[in-house]
């Protein structure tokens, strides 16, 4: 992947809409984010994408640090806590599967 | 800001509990509290004021890591996840809304 | 504790399996995994212990990074979030009690 940080969030949230979807959840729904950068550099071109995305009235309470990521290529990795809705419902959102 | 770690971490905390407050819960709903200290020397005294917070047998899940905030003023970071209560709750509470 | 990562990594996935069986709950109905390494070249071996806890089609979404823990001795840490269930329901699991 060879996206810089704005593509690779576009592509990170990208990825949270549709697994939310797939369950039949939205991204007015999610109830924590939790972003990782590896260069906390990247910080404000992250937040211009993320403002963009968010709902407002509907924005996740959000932490963001620095820590090395699984994948040296990965700029940012989210993990989002959906709000669950009882036994049926499954739908985390992990940006990046295999880490 | 200029408060230690102590100062910070009741600050982080009263704002919690005032928004887990607006959304009709509190603090021996919440399921996860995630806490980032960019420098684990103050675990020691983080923890004294967390645990004169907690609620005993209320007590959320907890872990402690060190990582870089992304702003370089703050000592600590708390990203808690609520248990929710179906749709029309919404109750997710980070101490630092702008990270 | 001088278990290796292998070591490590079942144990603290016993005490999740053991935490959501005293609630009535079971590692299918995880949401969210956040792992801490302290030293990221683990993941593979972290990984292996991982896949096979795992329940097919269950998987939490996940997220590993890298981050200093509070005990120098352990070497992962996993904060998990449980689907909640409504008002009786509190099974959230940490690996790691005073962390």
């Amino acid at each position: 992947m060879t996206l810089d940080i704005i593509g690779q969030t576009q592509d990170v949230l990208a990825s949270i809409d549709r697994l939310l979807g797939e369950v039949g959840s939205d991204k007015t729904k999610i109830l924590t984010a939790q972003i990782f950068l590896p260069d906390m550099a990247d910080f404000a071109a992250m937040n211009t994408v993320w403002e963009r995305w968010v709902v407002p009235g509907h924005a996740p309470a959000r932490a963001t640090v620095e820590a090395k990521l699984a994948n040296p290529s990965y700029r940012i990795e989210i993990l989002s806590s959906p709000r669950s809705r009882g036994p049926p419902c499954r739908a985390p959102s992990s940006s990046r599967s295999p880490s």
